[in-house]
């Protein structure tokens, strides 16, 4: 067992303050979180995947294969490489190879929670990292939240990640 | 950052089928899964941290400090040798030492649930993994799930991890 690596899923998603490409800062946290507490040193311990859920005709893409290791495999995604789901999972993508994690990413269609619970019961991780706003119970009951959905339905493991106080932007809603 | 290992801490508690002082499937599950999945070879890059609360009045035992690295710190703990408490914590803690993973013990009494957010808020683990029975919702009502407790109001990220299925007792509440 110890000779597979542990396959860590992250979802990942955009930013809905700076605009496309970045990733939202508390999909930032959960990665970097990952990178720091759980795979450390051990680089070739770990294999990670990232998912990231398009809401459907959000910029008229339809979803992508498996796309592996180093950021020129996006390259070769022309003329899809408009699309913006593709330019945010390549930033990922990049860090991992820069730091010698291998990794796989890919994109889908259709309500992040639903779409995340699906494909965590088709790929299998070893568990599910979800980065939250961390908002208070007021505040969820008017945002929804996609990681307590996600911890409560997945199948697999999940560890939620919630964004550092000292990242949050002014209004807490914004990610 | 990287100097500082991982510190994961785990609530551990006996089993209620076996009788004293075995630990519970679910928490050696939980065990287990950390050390396959998240610790592998890297030993020298975690440190545990085994929390057991002990229902007050339980065996007329008032806690104990934190004790560390190997089997040998226990026998240092006479008379309070008797607890079954200090005997379920020497299991892990004697797991640990055989594999070169540096840990730290400790017994708590209370109510389980309130007291490991406590500790968690005290000790500030990186994360708390808990072992969970995986019940139905329908069993859940009536037993309980200090693991749901704890993943709402611990401080810390928490990772449940269910009990396997094929390591399931016949009535699904023992553990």
């Amino acid at each position: 067992m110890e000779d597979q690596p542990t396959r860590i899923m992250l979802a990942v998603n955009q930013s809905t303050i700076n605009g496309y490409p970045h990733a939202s800062i508390s999909c930032r946290r959960a990665f970097e979180w990952t990178l720091q507490k759980i795979v450390r040193s051990n680089t070739s311990g770990f294999h990670l995947l990232f998912l990231h859920v398009q809401v459907p005709d959000e910029d008229g893409f339809d979803g992508s294969d498996s796309i592996s290791a180093s950021s020129d495999d996006f390259k070769d995604q022309n003329p899809r490489y408009n699309s913006r789901g593709l330019q945010l999972l390549e930033f990922f993508v990049t860090r991992c190879h820069e730091l010698g994690v291998t990794c796989e990413s890919w994109l889908k269609k259709g309500d992040p929670t639903e779409v995340i619970c699906l494909e965590a019961k088709r790929v299998q991780p070893d568990f599910l990292v979800l980065g939250s706003r961390g908002l208070g119970p007021f505040k969820k009951v008017f945002v929804g939240t996609v990681s307590e959905f996600c911890a409560k339905h997945a199948e697999c493991p999940v560890i939620t990640i919630k964004r550092r106080e000292d990242e949050t932007p002014e209004d807490p809603i914004d990610d």
